[in-house]
């Protein structure tokens, strides 16, 4: 394993269900759970090339390495947090497969010439601006939850551009965005083809969506996945996110 | 209880969580656990006016009448089913609150002129019309299932037209419509804002869905219900779902 310098406030958080050692700082970006669940939604391709936006930290790529022995690329406006995926990537050894791209997502298609992205991932901000947007946060956590520097439309502007045809969007989202999402989602013509929910446990509202799209896909074959719960009733993990953070 | 006759081939059903009892009959219609679902979704209001679209033998009315005050008005295309679920109306006494309109939906504003439709509720038929359609099924019952005599459009555009402002549709139907359902519903103006899956059980994908939009209303406020389960891991009934058949 390579040595990477840890800057101050930083430290390293590794899974009990994984080798990856992940550099975290809690006043700049820390992934969370809904990071694990966007890098598991999915059937990832063996070859070829995936794409992580709005990558943070890198965990999105860092998990989906684990899956897959395709290309990675992870793309993050945010050159601190750019440079924690970095250091992350170099840690665990993984130069070879994954690498960054410090940049607005928007210029995406500047790097990648073609449309030749097999799948997309992205947990991008899940809030709209508002007026309360730039209260009480850093502006590393502003910038990763809010659209300010980017947004829905931009991100599946992004997607229609650099996928394959018949390349994938996947997507963690908030369910009260799910409207906004569908209908961005078909304006660019990406066709939404599974849907999963997340409850923190039975008897709540969800709190989160996994959405998965095809570039230029046909309107039918919506499937709604089963119910994916965090919490048992006793409040321990159910087992899906326990086998998501400590393995079998 | 007022004496009615019964048809060759009709009996009658009563379920142990209701003193309701409704004629059914195998080859012309009988309801199922999704007309229980859909009566049961909705906050109803205690007075005004709620319509039943496709009403078939009536089940969906007569089970709302066990929640609410409010005048109920069933809309069934078919003679046969209209009659039977007059017949049902009188049968429980209740033909001062429950009344029939035996036409097309699309007729239901010379009906009610104005918009004084509290909530529409409708389990329409889930088909669309495919060269299979016809085979195999009583007429009846091709007119309930597939979309021949009426369609999401027509029922969004009759709910927009008779409902009241924030008045509400409320629909079961399947989740391969799902796309459909919220674009149509988009198209009349009918705001999404309440939305529930149900799953066969856990772990399966979800095989209905119960939505509720709001006439005219704004785009916020989308939330995804807790998931409803009909059958527990050991076959079983789920508690709603035992609750609705047999009551506590």
């Amino acid at each position: 394993m390579e040595q990477v310098k840890l800057q101050a406030g930083e430290r390293l958080d590794q899974l009990a269900s994984s080798q990856l050692k992940i550099i975290q700082n809690r006043e700049v970006f820390s992934y969370s759970v809904d990071s694990l669940l966007l890098a598991r939604f999915p059937k990832l391709p063996q070859k070829g090339l995936i794409v992580d936006l709005c990558a943070g930290n890198g965990a999105v790529g860092l998990f989906a390495s684990t899956r897959t022995t395709a290309q990675i690329i992870g793309v993050e406006l945010q050159e601190r947090l750019a440079d924690m995926a970095q250091r992350s990537i170099i840690l665990n050894g993984l130069d070879k497969q994954i690498r960054m791209i410090q940049d607005d997502l928007k210029n995406l298609p500047q790097y990648l010439p073609g449309s030749r992205v097999d799948v997309m991932l992205c947990n991008p901000p899940y809030f709209k601006v508002s007026e309360s947007s730039n209260k009480n946060q850093s502006p590393y956590y502003l910038l990763a939850r809010h659209e300010i520097a980017t947004n829905l439309g931009q991100i599946c502007r992004t997607a229609q551009q650099t996928l394959k045809s018949n390349g994938r969007l996947v997507m963690v989202h908030r369910p009260d965005r799910f409207l906004d999402i569908l209908e961005t989602m078909k304006s660019y013509k990406l066709a939404p083809k599974r849907l999963q929910f997340v409850y923190p446990k039975l008897g709540k509202e969800a709190n989160m969506l996994l959405i998965e799209a095809i570039k230029d896909g046909s309107a039918d074959g919506f499937k709604v996945l089963p119910p994916l719960f965090i919490h048992e009733a006793d409040g321990s993990y159910s087992p899906e996110i326990h086998q998501l953070y400590y393995g079998k």
